[in-house]
């Protein structure tokens, strides 16, 4: 067993796992959710708040961070987890997903992608050796190999030959991270499986990249448009096949019941701009499911927004909280980010005890019973 | 001496004074500022903050308030205190200002303010009875009367009758607090003492308030657009005939350099947007002027703001807070408030020990002295 990952207990009902991750930053109690800081913040909250909710890591967007402030100034000022005043562990994602969503005339080659910044129209460049000293400038603790995300539905052949692209790329990653000495000095570096909704093709990734002995595994090009039961199916087919000794990531998506069935299936970590999102427009998480804050019915209600959750918004009225999201005040997106991020991760934190107390495969079950129950009520006007 | 107001020093060299104020919530050390909460929140930031950057009275306001979510609503979820979490004293206006400043079609009569409001165009009035209802209902600790503020320039005779119709609603205001016990459970009025550019006038205002015997007395229609030399005459034309066991206010203004030269008038407390409101465009307060971070030249600059400035945001560089600003995120807002009001609220902590000390006339100056030659430093491209 590689010892930056302790794997301590699995599940014997389900596939879930519960281990402990090492970075260069402190440890990782897995299975975990990560907020997600896109430019160099977790957006509305302060580091002293990540803290405070319960935090353990926190991911940051090489794309957007590269773009501005570029990452040569990061790494001047002292990396990132310095510039943005968070000593926690830090993943960084490569770039790759966010030139396929978000920047124009992408132009995919052998040696990587030529693309147009979204914000000014500059020419860049992202290939293996780019995206390692990218993620180097910024000191990651996790950097995530260069992949190519295919989109959804595509065919076998362009999937295939994604495959094919994506792990020569990661095996230059690799290559340039053992050179450089990023991978000696303790950061670690995970790989990306593609292979869209075909099952041998996710295998034939899985299989290949595990060949490489990275220190973690990543299942990519999920929800990027595919139903969900669909998306569920693909990192069910995907994490059979990945080491059981390293750390497992499903990249960018989770709903609560979503984290749960894929923690279930065998992933240790989640990251997702859903919950801070949605926050900013008034909508939050509760073990009922979710909860719009402008609805009208909230305009006297004293309640916190869900009994049994406790963190600094629950002090809060449901009556004060609608009030300044209807009023478009920025401590609303504050403390709603603060309750939906502490939220996710608190139950990353309830999976962890429940896997350790060895029940949890009815635990989750009941849990997500519980909810999409309490949101087909919201639905149809009650709570 | 009322016992609500101890007056513990007073300058030698100026008309500074040092006092202390007990109300429902707490004591206020004066002279103090006030960071303004206008829909039941300090923009951008939580009462979490509010406390830590030393905040011991905070505003709200009676207009914004009233519209939404309504002052019947906050008295039903507990009063402002309950509603939004913060537990110190607070001073809400009478409303009477936004109404001359942003409602529309409004019509001064001599029982009160006929308007619509901004918001929606709903037809309301708000006269001395309504003015006192209404921060009643919020639990205000310091409630201030209704009055008139005239527009600068105005004549001679339509400040008279707005001089004249204000003592009435004063008047009023008092009668109402005292038959309905607000007064009597220790809740503050504080009176206006309007009279424009008029220095009789002022003195008529501040003299005929005086024998109504309220707990406070404010400094009105001050910075309503006349010039800063104007403006400090005025306080200076009305300070001297305001009672001097009873706390002054002049309200809604104030860069540094006016609140301390207000300070030496024999002012105790304060109130002004301007440090939030600017904080949300980049621009910060510093003991040598303001600093615009959006400037190219902190792109690359590790200090913090300020040297010698401590709060949360002194934990960040300036390049990390240009970053924030530019890439237009909201803990730019949060962060830039932070520092900009715990400066605010520290340059009247300041400006109390040296009352205590005895050199607070020579300090003021040396103070402004510095201010105003970084301003101009900074402005001619240096610093
Ligand atoms: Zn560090
Ligand atoms: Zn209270």
């Amino acid at each position: 067993m590689p010892e930056h990952f302790q794997l301590l207990k699995t599940d014997s009902v389900t596939a879930a796992r519960r281990g402990r991750l090492q970075t260069r930053h402190g440890v990782v109690e897995t299975p975990i959710f990560m907020p997600v800081g896109t430019q160099g913040t977790v957006k509305a909250i302060t580091p002293q708040h990540i803290q405070e909710i319960g935090a353990q890591i926190i991911l940051g967007n090489t794309y957007h961070l590269n773009l501005r402030p570029t990452s040569e100034l990061v790494k001047e000022l002292g990396g990132l987890h310095a510039f943005m005043g968070w000593e926690g562990p830090i993943l960084t994602d490569s770039g790759g997903f966010q030139v396929f969503s978000l920047a124009k005339l992408r132009d995919i080659r052998e040696d990587g992608v030529a693309f147009q910044s979204h914000l000014d129209g500059a020419k860049l460049f992202l290939g293996p050796k780019e995206v390692m000293t990218i993620q180097a400038n910024l000191g990651s603790d996790i950097a995530m190999v260069l992949d190519e995300c295919p989109p959804w539905p595509c065919t076998r052949d362009e999937c295939a030959r994604a495959v094919e692209r994506s792990f020569r790329w990661a095996k230059q990653c690799k290559e340039i991270a053992t050179d450089n000495g990023f991978l000696a000095g303790g950061h670690h570096v995970f790989a990306i499986a593609q292979g869209s909704t075909f099952d041998d093709l996710r295998r034939e990734a899985a299989e290949s990249l595990a060949s490489l002995d990275l220190p973690g595994y990543a299942v990519g090009g999920v929800s990027v448009g595919e139903p969900e039961p669909e998306m569920i199916k693909q990192v069910g087919a995907t994490t059979p096949f990945m080491p059981a000794d390293k750390p497992r990531y499903t990249m960018g998506l989770g709903t609560p019941p979503q984290i749960l069935k894929m923690i279930a299936l065998g992933v240790d970590m989640f990251d997702c701009v859903l919950p801070s999102r949605v926050a900013r427009n008034g909508l939050v998480f509760t073990p009922d499911g979710p909860m719009n804050l402008r609805n009208e019915k909230y305009r006297t209600d004293p309640r916190p927004i869900a009994e049994g959750v406790t963190n600094y918004t629950s002090r809060f009225s449901r009556a004060y909280l609608r009030h300044l999201t209807v009023a478009g005040e920025m401590l609303s997106a504050t403390l709603l980010t603060i309750h939906n991020l502490q939220f996710f991760i608190e139950l990353t934190a309830q999976a962890r005890a429940h896997i350790e107390a060895g029940d949890f495969g009815a635990w989750h079950r009941a849990w997500i019973a519980r909810y999409e129950a309490g949101a087909a009520e919201r639905l149809a006007g009650g709570k």
